[in-house]
């Protein structure tokens, strides 16, 4: 990875500069700033956080070389005794975050930077633009893969994404989504990730006949031979011809395995119902039949609704774009600040009660009914709450107070969500495979139920502010409006 | 920029490793593949390319390391004379491609790849994606610099962009579609472009009130001095504090520059005008007011008409996302193959028209009114063919074949689009500064008329087959119908 010190808004170095001139007369400012997000993307009944070891990765490589110091120089805008405190500059502050491939819910602090207010303020634009995007497509994926209810659903969409990195953590992303595999070789190289693909239009193109291109391929990749039967005419040519492969290598003795056809083009459910049909004839009923082709989870749904005969799907533009909803709209807000020892909480108003902040020093509590499992809510709570289930526990809705629900002593767990990643400067946080996260993010998606992952409309997560939340939030809007 | 060998499709190397091993039957083939695009994003009227110095680079850069051999060893999907080759690859073809900033319509051929076939395939991925990217940004900034009509456009969206690199060359995409600055400091230090911003809410609720947070800011930054409003109030409590702030600044005889507000919240139409109003009258009325807050090039286009007294406009996710579009949908098909000495074209064919590739070897050549220098037509020919403007020229459309146009002797010009980049391997196109892109990239919006350039609807310019390719791709049809 580069270094992307410098990968940040110009107002955060404005302002940092203008903090680093204050702290000579206000003495060393830390603050508290909460990585929270607004609404799931895609009307998702929830999100999929993802990006924190790149976060991580980010934090430890800042700083600042000789050529970033003459490139901020040659702006016109620094002075050399700031110019002199970036040179040195190191992170030295705390984070604390929800682990990647957590399930999360609008208005949760995601990330949590504890820092000297110039340190905090640097790091804002890279943690939104890594955590914004992975997150988005991991929640997108999610989708996908909920909608092939247990096919396997592969990551195509390197040639769309919006650029290398896009690419590559997208594919990370989506990985940790649910997907089972991806045609990104990069990403295989770097996250252990399944890669998968076998060839393009081109390859029978630069045969003289489609037969001799599956034969060619057939012999080459016995073992993983999926054929792209559309170039002429799926049913007409491209199945047979695949069958007659198919039927040699049997006939030469091959075991066949990880073998079929991939279809990407025409009508998906017609196509795949009568390929199915024709492969099961032949006696190739394990063949994998894989669909691409601007699939989309919606699309995968109605398709699977229909009968279609697809054991594998391949998703490219819709997935690594998040086509639908490509931006996941975090955000990061100033939620208290200490000049000396006392912490100030502080508020962002706003006149669209959804887009006021949670003040504060905060954690999340996870509540799960204790018999199934499930999880039943979030809890904002402030840093010293705690709550246990040794006793009954009754939650209410910030907004609409009335709705309450009490959990009853022992009849359900609680668990934080923010874990220590950074103390102090240091990184606390233990390395974790993709694979490792992909196991946990499956596990997290078990804990809701069927109807909180419904693509459309899907029933909503209560998150609750706890008592003393709930009250600090009120007494400071009522005192802002004097 | 990192080493981006890997970042390619699986199949890509599936199908590299598989026509290594024909060749020893088939002789070494080389190929013609164009990529292109069939529609225009979010309906307009044109697109604007970007991203060659990325492909040059990338190309330049092309090397299988020991740890990427390594890799796809463990992959047990190729053999170890494969790999060797691997080990040795070097590019060594030849591309065309349109220069960056150029107007360019569906169906163009905008890179042109002649290569040895694997070398080809290699690289179609990583060419998809940074053009389709770059294209896609370059083209959705020049819509919303269009709907700003003159007025200055800063891309602000890395927070919400898909990655770092999407923020990066995002940024550098924005610029060559008109964009006048971006806040993303590192592109400003890789691009040498202009970058800005100067304070956020967290800056104004970090002081104990407003008044103190612009006094600050003003005093540390003069020349730098555009004062975020809306934390509070905007017509109540920011402006009149700015107000008073400029005022300070005045009366201490400072020359007041590059200043002014920001509004971030609230009705800009509204807002700014009433703005406009307290700031004229209290002698500011040379001071920029500044928009942001989810625009895009309809709501610009909006707030304009309604008189919204707005200079210059921060535009962020729509704009680095292209959200209402966030994928270019660009292609690589094969277009001819030889294997001896004689090259064969290639079509890929579809049920739909759009989709039917262009086959053979072209060029394409754009057709300028001799008067207005306003863009006539493009015509795509095949490579041996040249056109003048010494004699008439009828060109017709190659889908509704009657809709003709004769341009006279004399009173048009030709240019021809593509430039060669690499030729034998060996790069030969020229550096240019984003500076200077961006220059060319404005003249070349100019050849276009505002009819042309529409956000709805608007008129489309024709792209037409020379006679001679019309010719050669029915031909293909018909016999492949056969």
């Amino acid at each position: 990875m580069r270094n992307l010190t410098l990968l940040t808004d110009f107002y955060e170095l404005t302002m940092m500069q203008a903090y680093h001139h204050a702290e000579s007369t206000t003495g060393a400012q830390e603050a508290v700033f909460d990585m929270f997000y607004r609404e799931n993307p895609c009307g998702n009944g929830y999100a999929v956080v993802a990006g924190l070891a790149q976060v991580v990765d980010y934090i430890n490589d800042l700083a600042f070389f000789d050529e970033d110091i003459t490139y901020l120089r040659s702006t016109g805008v620094f002075g050399e005794e700031f110019l002199a405190y970036l040179k040195n500059f190191k992170f030295t502050g705390s984070i604390n975050a929800v682990p990647e491939g957590t399930v999360v819910f609008p208005g949760e602090p995601l990330v949590q930077v504890i820092a000297p207010l110039m340190e905090a303020q640097l790091i804002e634009t890279a943690i939104l633009n890594i955590v914004n995007h992975q997150s988005l497509i991991a929640t997108k994926a999610s989708r996908v893969c909920w909608a092939a209810r247990g096919d396997r659903v592969l990551e195509y969409g390197l040639r769309r994404a919006q650029g290398p990195d896009a690419g590559l953590y997208g594919a990370r992303a989506a990985m940790i989504g649910g997907c089972f595999g991806t045609s990104n070789v990069l990403a295989g190289q770097l996250f252990g990730v399944h890669v998968s693909g076998t060839h393009a239009h081109s390859w029978i193109m630069s045969f003289d006949t489609e037969l001799e291109a599956f034969r060619y391929f057939a012999e080459l990749y016995p073992t993983n031979c999926v054929l792209l039967v559309d170039t002429y005419d799926t049913l007409m040519s491209g199945v047979p011809n695949a069958i007659r492969v198919f039927t040699e290598m049997r006939e030469a003795g091959i075991t066949l395995e990880n073998y079929g056809i991939r279809l990407d083009s025409g009508d998906l459910a017609y196509l795949s119902k009568r390929a199915k049909k024709m492969l099961d004839e032949a006696g190739f009923s394990d063949a994998v039949i894989c669909a691409s082709n601007d699939l989309d989870e919606y699309l995968i749904a109605e398709l699977k609704s229909q009968g279609a005969q697809i054991s594998q799907w391949g998703v490219g533009t819709h997935l690594i774009t998040s086509k639908e909803y490509p931006a996941f709209g975090g955000v990061y807000k100033l939620a208290a600040l200490r000049t000396g020892s006392e912490w100030q909480n502080k508020i962002k108003l706003s006149e669209a009660s959804i887009k006021i902040s949670n003040p504060g020093i905060k954690k999340i509590f996870r509540l799960y009914d204790a018999y199934s499992g499930k999880m039943k809510a979030d809890l904002i709570g402030l840093a010293d709450e705690i709550f246990t289930n040794d006793r009954d526990l009754t939650i209410f809705d910030p907004i609409t107070t009335w709705k309450q629900m009490t959990l009853k002593a022992g009849e359900f767990t609680v668990r934080e969500l923010l874990r220590p990643v950074f103390e102090n400067g240091n990184c606390v946080y233990p390395t974790k495979t993709v694979t490792e996260i992909c196991e946990y993010a499956e596990a997290e998606r078990d804990t809701l139920w069927d109807e909180h992952k419904r693509l459309v409309r899907p029933h909503i997560m209560p998150v609750d502010l706890s008592q003393k939340l709930y009250d600090l939030k009120k007494s400071m809007i009522e005192k802002s409006r004097k």
